[in-house]
């Protein structure tokens, strides 16, 4: 018998799980649209009965437990906590959710912890203490593991480096303030930055050809690949105001290795490089030319799957821990 | 016999050492001022003088271990390392310079870093797991604590959250930087505010009747008690500045408990009050309410002793912690 454990991702849009087995191979996989479900509960169903079906066709498997991400996902209550980018309101308790199909353990943590974990578990940090991972998607998320641990905090909130403020009466946030990190440095940021930038400057640019309403990250990503001068301003700006907070992040829990982790990071260099610029521009002396910024080491289209399956397997691991430090 | 530790904290100014307890009871201690050595040797030399002096006239008691606390000390390689507030250059192995003297083990950390272990040992942090202690002296340090343990990050220089940028363009730093949060907040930081503040503003106050090298945080805080309306304004900025930078700082660890420790803190609720409001304003929502800002403690007279002595005790901690684990 071959042990698995199932890594369920529920985003804004999509929701994706899979079964993964101690290496990180992904099994078998499969996705629902998060926006069709208009209760958590149906959700669940869902995903129980296709799972269902998945775990039937493979043999010789034994799960061991269910590992979520989800935003706002609170790693102590295994709920998600009042979730701006999902339409359920509240308090959703997914463990309690799950539990009444699956009768194996249920955790939960929100996407950005699941990412750190499965960095360590089977990325590019096993073996790395202190490192930090930045998930770059809709918005902005941070995991940040010191002394071998995730950091949880005191009540399951840390990590939101996204709201930090990075300019005082900055660009309006969704979290009703004002000046986040994560209104410049995201998929949506970036788009921001192009619109203004587009406005305020008349350089030819291949954005200027498309709508509105097309100008994603992506696209500028491209355009930037491309050669567009523009394009490849709004990428220098979006990596200025990541490398200055990575440098006032590294001054408080110096990590070894910055991670990048989601779809801004898919630019690639075009992103790690100047961010790294600007960073080490920024870091105080005792700081510099030390700290690694480097792309996920997780399988791109198994990622986020990857990254909550991760969970139980750190789980056990601590689980061993006690029981011998009980013997 | 009762089992001490030695405490020494090595300041830009003065050094202070002593023999404290399990319990946080200093039995004796004593001072030099660091100044009057041109080499770390010379100051080591005296200070273990001195000590043994000490230790003679103790009864009964069993030294287990040297707890240091220094600016720019660090802990993996047990050494002082480019301190700009000490005239002595480079690199200083603290571990080997005391273990000429002594046979018990040296442990070397920075006075933040000490400060904070002395609080989770001695004072207010006892059985917190995630909190963060902030010294405001000369100049601004931080010791954070997550999950139970000290952050030292990956070479042991965390923490630098003095060392975290503010204000792009801001004051120049004694780090060759500018905008670093310690120009603003600390005991130098809140001078610069009021020379500024009397330059620009024109209202009475009686710091204008002292002489431009006889402001002080300590006067300007004596002033502010007095209801001096600058003075108050003075404390209102600096508070401001340090809430901002607090809750930045509680997005990303999420601590239960902020301690302000130090010169600064002795200003009591002028400081505390102000800077709880303003962190509270720029709390993230799911923050807000949560976090105390407490003064230190620590017995105000021994608190660099207390902090430096802890370190032994959670070394000691950690060695039964391995041995249980290991059997």
């Amino acid at each position: 018998m071959k042990n698995v454990a199932i890594g369920i991702d529920i985003g804004g849009t999509n929701t994706v799980f899979g079964i993964v087995d101690e290496d990180g191979n992904c099994l078998e996989k499969k996705s629902l649209l998060t926006t069709d479900f208009p209760t958590p509960e149906k959700l669940v169903k869902a995903i129980f009965e296709q799972i269902q079906v998945i775990l039937i066709s493979l043999d010789g498997i034994n799960t061991v437990g269910i590992g979520i991400g989800a935003p706002n996902g609170n790693y102590y209550n295994g709920t998600i906590e009042y979730a701006p980018n999902l339409k359920w309101k509240g308090v959703v308790n997914l463990i309690k959710l799950f539990q009444k199909y699956f009768d194996v353990p249920v955790y939960v943590t929100n996407d950005a912890n699941a990412a750190a974990i499965g960095e360590m578990t089977y990325g590019v940090a096993k073996d790395v203490n202190d490192f930090v991972v930045v998930t770059l998607g809709t918005g902005l998320g941070s995991g940040i593991v010191c002394n071998g641990e995730l950091v949880y905090g005191y009540d399951g909130f840390a990590g939101e480096l996204g709201h930090t403020i990075i300019e005082e009466n900055g660009r309006e946030c969704a979290c009703g303030r004002r000046g986040c990190l994560e209104t410049y440095v995201s998929a949506t940021g970036i788009v921001r930055t192009a619109q203004i930038m587009l406005a305020r400057y008349s350089k030819p640019s291949v954005l200027r050809d498309v709508s509105d309403e097309k100008i994603t990250a992506k696209s500028i990503a491209e355009a930037a690949k491309k050669g567009d001068s523009l394009a490849q301003e709004i990428f220098d700006y979006t990596a200025k105001k990541l490398g200055f907070s990575l440098a006032n992040l590294v001054a408080i829990t110096c990590p070894e290795m910055i991670v990048l982790f989601g779809g801004l990071a898919n630019a690639g260099e075009s992103i790690t490089d100047p961010t790294k610029k600007y960073m080490e521009e920024n870091l105080l002396l005792i700081f510099k030319n030390k700290v690694n910024i480097v792309p996920s080491g997780l399988k791109s289209g198994n990622a986020a799957i990857l990254g909550a399956s991760s969970l139980v397997w750190n789980e056990l691991k601590k689980e061993n821990f006690e029981k011998v430090e009980l013997n």
